[in-house]
C-alpha cells in the first residue's frame, strides 16, 4: 500500500565530456532523498505545418542536405532539445553503462502472490472469459457512485446487454441509430473524422444476426450486439488495414480478422468499422492529412490525441462503449486522457499480436479504450489470456511536470483516493527518465523503418503526409550501436522499476502533460510538426511501452475549458487485475463529476 | 539417425532490383531437391599487412574519406565481395522478409527425449559433476582405439589423475616441467607466443597445494593438479584481462575469477596462465601485434587460428590437457581444427558468462579446447550446468566448399563412422547461408563497438593493431535498421534449423575450409588483413554462434603437409550429451592416426 512521487532534483552530476556515465543500478538511490536528477525535456522546436513542414521534409529527404541536417538534429537531441548540456549523443550514444542490453521487455510470467485474488481459468473461450470477468466486477454499476448522482455517464456494456435482454431495444435498432450517427459525424459541418472505413451494410447484418440470437434467447455473451470499433492498425474483415496511410494496404493485404478482433466476434460483438489514427502511428496529435484530423468530442476544434485517435473519440462520442487501439508509445492512454475516457494498455505479451500491423516488435501492445474501467476490463477479458480480480491494492503519484490545472486535478483525485481507502504514498526517484524517452524513440524509430523498409522502397513518398516524411527520415538515422545502447538503457530501467515495485504496487502520473490543444487549419493538409505539445503528451507514456508494463488512464476531471484530464496508473508486470481494481476505485470517486461531451450520440435513448 | 549434406544449387532466383525477397519459411524446401541456392562467399579482397594495412586503416579512420570508403565497402559487401550481384545491401540491408526479429538465440530449455540418456543431477558441486561425467564416459581410455595402437596420443585428464594417485608423479613435478616448458616456448628461437601472462610462482604454489592434497589422500576431484589454461578474455586472478589489447585492462579491472574459472579452481585444477588471442577476438588468424603471433605446434611457421589461438596451441603442444576459450564466431572450433585438438562450444546460455569480457551479448559462449573429447566433456561438466550421457546418436555431413584435402579427409571420416555404426545420412538444403554470415557480422560488429564504446572514446587508437583499427571502423558502420534486419534473418534461420533437426540429430561440416596457413613477416607488427583465408576459416562457424547451437570440432586427419584437419558436429539446442557421444565415436575411429605436433612437451614423461 503505497503512493509514489518522483522528486525533481538537481541536474545530474554524472556528466563527462562526451557522454553520461551511468552508475551501476545497485548504487542508485531510488528514494526521495536521491541525488538523481529529473531532466526536464525542455523542447524549444518551433511548431511546423503547411509550407514550412514541406520545406523541412524536402531538406531532410535530400541525400546531401538531409545527412547534414540529421547530423545537426541528432546533435541537438532530435528536435527535442532538452537541457543545453544534455543531448541524445550524451544521454544515449556516448553514454557509458554496464547493463547488458535487454531487447524484448518480456517479463517472466508470475502468478502474483496477492491477497484475495480470484483467478480466472485461462482455458476458457472468449465468451466464458467475459462472463467470468463480469462475475469478478466488484460492484454492480448502480452502486458505482457513492451517493451523488453522476451529471453524466456513458452507457456501459452491461447497459446494452440489459436493454437487449429486456427486449425493449434490439441490436438492430441500435445499429440503425449508429449508422445514422456515423454518417452525421462524418459529414459537414461536423467532419469529426472518426473513421477511415465503415460499412453500413456489414454493421446492420451483424446487428440483425445478434437480434435473432436475442430473439431465440441465445445471446453468446454480455458483449452480444454491443458495438465495438477497431483501430485501423488491426486487421478486421471486410476492411483493408491502412495504418492511417494511403498506401500500406496496397502492399500488405488484410487476410482476415486479427486474433483480438476474432475474439470479440466470438463474443457476438458488432464490429462497427476501422477508426482513424495518426499516420503510421508516428505522431501524437491524431491529425491525419489523408483521412482528416480526428476531432475531440469535448471540443471539435481540438485534437483527440493519438495515435489511436478515432478509437478514443468514438467512445467519447457515445458511438460504442469500447474500442480497440494499439499502444507503442502511449497511443491508447494519451487519446483516452484527452477525450475523457479510460485507456488500458496490458503487459507486453498479454494480448496476442497476430494480425496487428508489424510497425514495431518490442514496444507495441493492443489496448482498450472504454467509457468505464469495467468495460475496459470486460473487453480485455475477451481479447486476452488469463485475467484475475483483485480487491485490495495501492496507488501512487509520480511527478508534476504538467500544466497547473492537470497537476491540481490529479493531486486532488489521488488525495480523495488516499482519504477514502487509506492507501499510502511513498516518494521515490525514477532516474534517467529523459534517457529512457530517447532510448524508446531510437527503438521505435529503428523498428518502424525496418518494418516498413520493403514498402518504403517501392513507395512514391508523395503519398505520405509531410510530418510522417520528416519522421521517417529521423527514424532511419540511428546506428546499430545506438540501437543496442538503447537496449542497455532498457535493461537498466527494468531493474529500477523492479526495485520501485518492491516499495509500491503502482506508479501514478498524470496521463499527459497538457489537455487537448486546438487543431489549426494549416495542419489539415500537411499534418503538423508540433514537438513541444508532442513531448508534453508523450511525457508519462514511455515506461508502459519500453519496459512492457501494464498501464491504465482514467478520467478524473476537467480543466477550466471543460477539457478532460486523465490519471495514469502504471503497474507491475502481469498485474492487470490489481491495476483494474485501483482504476475502478478511482473511477468510483470521480464518475459523479463526468461531463457530457459536446459531440455525443445517445444510442440507448428511448425516443 | 541421419547424415545431412547441404547441396550446392543454382543461384537464387529471388533477387529483386535492390534486395533479396525471402520466401516465408514454411514455403522453403529444405530437402536435397530444393531450389534454394548455396551462395559461395567468393572473396576477392587482397591480403594486407604492414604498410598497406596502415594506409587502409588511416583512410578508414579519417572522417570524410572513411565515410566514403565505408559506403563503397558496404556496397561491395564489406570486403567479402560475394557474387557480383549479391551484396550486403541486397542480402541484408534491402532484403524483404516476414519473420519478426529474434534478438537473443536463447532456446527454451528442454530435457531432450532421447533413448538411454543418463541424467546428471544439476544441483551438484563442480567436483561432483566432474565425477559424474567421468562415470558417464562410455569406455575406459584403454579401449578407445579399436585394436590398432595410436601413433601418438595426448595425455588425458585421467592420465594425470592416475599418475598423481599412484604417487610416482606429483602435481609439483609436473608444474616444474611446465614452467620450464612455458619459458622455453616463450623465448627465442621458438617464440610460440602461447601466453599473454603467466606467473611461475602462482603455478608452483597451486601445484604445491595440490600435491599436499594428494599426499593427504584427499584430492578434490579428477581435475586436482591438472594444468588448465584460460583465454585472456576470461577473468582469472591474479592476472589482468587484456582481451589481447594493450589497453582494455587499464579501463576494466579484473576483480577476481570468472564463474567458469572459479568452478575449475573448486575442482583443484592448476590454472597455468592467460593464453594469447586475436586482439579483441576481432580476427581469425591469432596474429597479435602486441603479444606475438601464436604459432601452430604442428608447424611454427603457420597460424594457430583464432581468436582462442593460445588456448588451442597450448593444448596441442602438450602444456595442458584442456584450456578455456570463448567462441563468438568460431573462435574455439577454428583454432581447434587448425591445431589438431578438440574444440567444443556449448548451447548459448549453458555456461555462465559472468567474468567474461562483454565483447558481445548474443553470440559468444565459453568453450573448451582439449586433446580428447572425454577431456572436453570433463571440463565442460566442471564449468556448466547439468550434463548428460548418451549412447546412441547420429551424424551428418554438410557441404564441400573447402580444400580438396579437407573434403576428402572429412568424407572418409564420415564414411568410416557410417560403416562402423550404421548411422544414416540425409541430404538437406540450408538456405541463405551467406545472408546468415553477413547478419552475424553485423550483429557481432555492432555489439562489439557498443561494448567497447566507452573505452574507445578514451583510447589512443595507436595502441590498437592495424587490422583491429580497420575492423572497428567497419564494425561501427551499421545502422539500427541493418541490426534489426539481421535479427529478422536470425529468426528465419532458427526456424530452418528447427525443421532440419526434425530430420537429423546433427549437422556435420568440415570445421574450417583451409588448414593452417603461414605466418608472414609483414604481419607480425601490424597484424594482417587476409579476408580470403579469414572467410575460409569462418565459413562453417556461424550457425553455432548466431543461432546459439552447440558444436564441436574433432581432429580427423592431416593434409599432405601434416597439418591437422577438423570435423565439426552442430547439434540441436541443449543436446551436448548427444554431441559429445557422437564426437567421441568419431575420435575413437581416428585417434590411431594422430600425429605428434612439431612443438610438443611431454609433461608426464618419466625420465
Amino acid at each position: 500500500m503505497a503512493i509514489i512521487e518522483a522528486t525533481k532534483t538537481k541536474l545530474a552530476r554524472k556528466m563527462k565530456a562526451k557522454g553520461v556515465v551511468y552508475k551501476p543500478v545497485e548504487n542508485v538511490n531510488l528514494g526521495p532523498d536521491s541525488d538523481e536528477s529529473y531532466v526536464q525535456a525542455n523542447v524549444k522546436a518551433p511548431r511546423m505545418a503547411g509550407f514550412l513542414a514541406k520545406i523541412f521534409a524536402w531538406f531532410l529527404e535530400s541525400r546531401i542536405f538531409g545527412t547534414l541536417l540529421l547530423y545537426i538534429l541528432k546533435r541537438n537531441n532530435l528536435i527535442h532539445k532538452t537541457h543545453d548540456c544534455l543531448q541524445l549523443s550524451q544521454l544515449v550514444t556516448n553514454a557509458e553503462l554496464e547493463e547488458p542490453p535487454v531487447y524484448v521487455p518480456l517479463h517472466p510470467f508470475e502468478e502474483l502472490n496477492e491477497q484475495e485474488v480470484k483467478r480466472i481459468n485461462s482455458d476458457l473461450s472468449p465468451s466464458e472469459q467475459v462472463q467470468q470477468a463480469i462475475d469478478c466486477l466488484p460492484l454492480p454499476s448502480e452502486k458505482i457512485v457513492n451517493g451523488s448522482k453522476p451529471s453524466f455517464r456513458y452507457w456501459t456494456i452491461m447497459d446494452y446487454s440489459k436493454a437487449y435482454s429486456s427486449g425493449k431495444i434490439t441490436p438492430y435498432m441500435v445499429a440503425e441509430q449508429l449508422v445514422a450517427a456515423i454518417r452525421e459525424s462524418s459529414s459537414p459541418p461536423l467532419d469529426m473524422a472518426f473513421f477511415i472505413n465503415y460499412d453500413a451494410e456489414d454493421i446492420l447484418w451483424q446487428a440483425k444476426e445478434s437480434t435473432l440470437r436475442y430473439e431465440r434467447g441465445e445471446p453468446i455473451s454480455t458483449l452480444d450486439g454491443v458495438p465495438i470499433a477497431i483501430k485501423d492498425e488491426i486487421d478486421c474483415s471486410p476492411y483493408p488495414t491502412t495504418g492511417g496511410t494511403k498506401w500500406l494496404h496496397k502492399f500488405r493485404r488484410c487476410k482476415g480478422d486479427a486474433c483480438c478482433t476474432m475474439r470479440l466476434r466470438l463474443c457476438g460483438a458488432v464490429i462497427i468499422g476501422k477508426t482513424n489514427m495518426h499516420e503510421l502511428g508516428a505522431g501524437t496529435s491524431g491529425i491525419n492529412p489523408h483521412y482528416g484530423a480526428t476531432r475531440n468530442p469535448h471540443d471539435p476544434g481540438r485534437i483527440s490525441g493519438g495515435s489511436s485517435s478515432g478509437s478514443a473519440a468514438v467512445v467519447a462520442a457515445g458511438l460504442c462503449p469500447a474500442a480497440l487501439g494499439v499502444d507503442g508509445g502511449g497511443s491508447v492512454r494519451m487519446p483516452a486522457a484527452l477525450c475523457g475516457v479510460v485507456g488500458f494498455k496490458p503487459t507486453f505479451g498479454r494480448v496476442p499480436h497476430s494480425g496487428v500491423l508489424p510497425l514495431n516488435w518490442t514496444v507495441g501492445m493492443v489496448g482498450v479504450l472504454a467509457g468505464t474501467i469495467e468495460d475496459a476490463f470486460i473487453v480485455y477479458a475477451a481479447i486476452s489470456g488469463p485475467v484475475r480480480s483483485h480487491d485490495t491494492s495501492a496507488i501512487a503519484p509520480w511527478f508534476n511536470d504538467c500544466s497547473d490545472e492537470i497537476r491540481t486535478c490529479c493531486s486532488q483525485a489521488l488525495h480523495q483516493l488516499s482519504e477514502k481507502y487509506g492507501w499510502k504514498t511513498v516518494d521515490v526517484t525514477i532516474p534517467d527518465i529523459e534517457s529512457m524517452r530517447l532510448a524508446h524513440y531510437i527503438t521505435i524509430g529503428s523498428e518502424c523503418t525496418t518494418a516498413l523498409s520493403s514498402y518504403l522502397e517501392n513507395l512514391d513518398i508523395a503519398e505520405s503526409g509531410w510530418d510522417v516524411r520528416v519522421g521517417l527520415c529521423v527514424y532511419g538515422a540511428f546506428s546499430g550501436e545506438e540501437y543496442i545502447k538503447a537496449q542497455k538503457l532498457r535493461s537498466r530501467q527494468m531493474q529500477f522499476h523492479t526495485n520501485i515495485f518492491k516499495k509500491a504496487d503502482v506508479i501514478v502520473t498524470p496521463t499527459v502533460g497538457v489537455t487537448a490543444y486546438p487543431i489549426l487549419n494549416d495542419a489539415l493538409q500537411t499534418g503538423e510538426l508540433d514537438y513541444i505539445n508532442g513531448a508534453a503528451l508523450v511525457r508519462y507514456q514511455i515506461a508502459g511501452n519500453f519496459l512492457g508494463l501494464p498501464a491504465v488512464s482514467v478520467p478524473v476531471g476537467y480543466d477550466k475549458k471543460g477539457l478532460p484530464i486523465g490519471l495514469q496508473f502504471i503497474g507491475k508486470p502481469w498485474s492487470e487485475p490489481t491495476l483494474i481494481h485501483i482504476a475502478y476505485a478511482m473511477q468510483t470517486l470521480c464518475i459523479s463529476e463526468y461531463k457530457k461531451p459536446h459531440v455525443f450520440y445517445d444510442l440507448l435513448k428511448k425516443d
